[in-house]
């Protein structure tokens, strides 16, 4: 196809198009003559992601190059392929980096809880986490020692969703990790508050039931 | 105590005590000369309560009010209590105001999904819920149809920590339920990336070992 029926399957202009040539987001068409080039489907499909990684999950050029990097010489191994898309992702998130300050208990809470639930994972993201912990405590949030273990826990049925839903193909793949993830983070966000809407309606519905003369007006 | 002793007990500089006080963020002290006023424990908890909400939790002084006016008018029962500052919390987050067209499979399937978990919620919510899904699934991510509901059970589990950390006095609960929401939602986060560091761990070595001719390498 030329240009403007890429333009057309993907719903890019053809400006952009140009501009993902010119940036070497898009590998080039099959010259069929001195200025004409076509395209195919592996075309549509890059540039629906490279489109889904800048406009939807908001990468910048540098971060969608690195995810590009990946998936066009993907890991033979299919973990290494979700561990690197992964790891572009987590590059390209800004990072929240609250420093932890010699002496804190924050980063030896969350290594002994990841030990406890036998997680292995990312040093970086453990250390993420444990500044993101440290500084809603300042703030005054409570309950949060017994609490983000009990997300922790929590999290394993998001993840497995999250994990049974990364297509075979790995350009599908790569976009799933990174897309997926980063344009349902709100989506959760929302989930949680409809279900603490759910929770606190039964537990003090529960409450009035058990002590009426306390709870009940 | 005076204002400076306040300043001490909350970290809060004098300048904003006074910014606060003109506002009237936090109430007047009890005058003990024409240009004295002395602070009481009251006073502190609330210069606590409005930092945590202004610079924490990121919100604007007209949600601020919001936020307190349900507080310094709180309704008599605790279900409205947190449903009150719940909705003082949703109506200051930035709505992501994703247009859904008439027509659009996601307002029922979303409203299809609540009713089925026996979910009565926020009718707010769950249109907002509808625009991300429908938002992420134009950007190309795939598998939510079964996702999304996934996900819905697992919020519960962190829905129910959520509620077993709400304190008993009022302005905890206030404070717990719109801080504690807004500074544990990267947590929430960061815990899904290491789950799916984990889950993907353990289901790639389990495919390798149904089929180790197929997958081992």
């Amino acid at each position: 196809m030329r240009i403007s029926a890429l333009s057309e399957a993907t719903g890019v202009p053809v400006a952009t198009l140009k501009f993902y040539l010119r940036e070497g987001l898009v590998p080039p068409g099959r010259l069929t003559a001195a200025t004409q080039a076509r395209y195919d489907a592996g075309h549509v499909e890059r540039v629906r992601l490279v489109r889904a990684l800048t406009q939807a999950a908001g990468l910048s050029l540098a971060d969608v190059r690195r995810v590009l990097a990946v998936l066009d010489d993907p890991p033979a191994d299919r973990f290494e392929l979700l561990g690197a898309a992964q790891a572009a992702m987590l590059g390209a998130e800004a990072s929240p980096s609250v420093a932890v300050p010699d002496g804190d208990p924050w980063p030896d809470r969350v290594a002994d809880g990841l030990a406890d639930l036998g997680w292995e994972c990312d040093p970086g993201l453990a250390t993420r986490l444990a500044g993101q912990l440290r500084a809603a405590e300042a703030a005054g949030v409570a309950g949060l020692k017994a609490g983000w273990l009990a997300w922790a826990r929590a999290s394993r049925g998001v993840a497995e969703a999250d994990v049974a839903s990364v297509p075979a193909d790995e350009a599908g793949a790569v976009r799933q990790v990174v897309v997926g993830t980063l344009l349902t983070d709100p989506v959760l966000a929302t989930l949680r508050r409809l279900a603490q809407q759910v929770v606190a309606a039964e537990v003090l519905a529960g409450e009035r039931e058990v002590t009426p003369g306390a709870g009940a007006r």
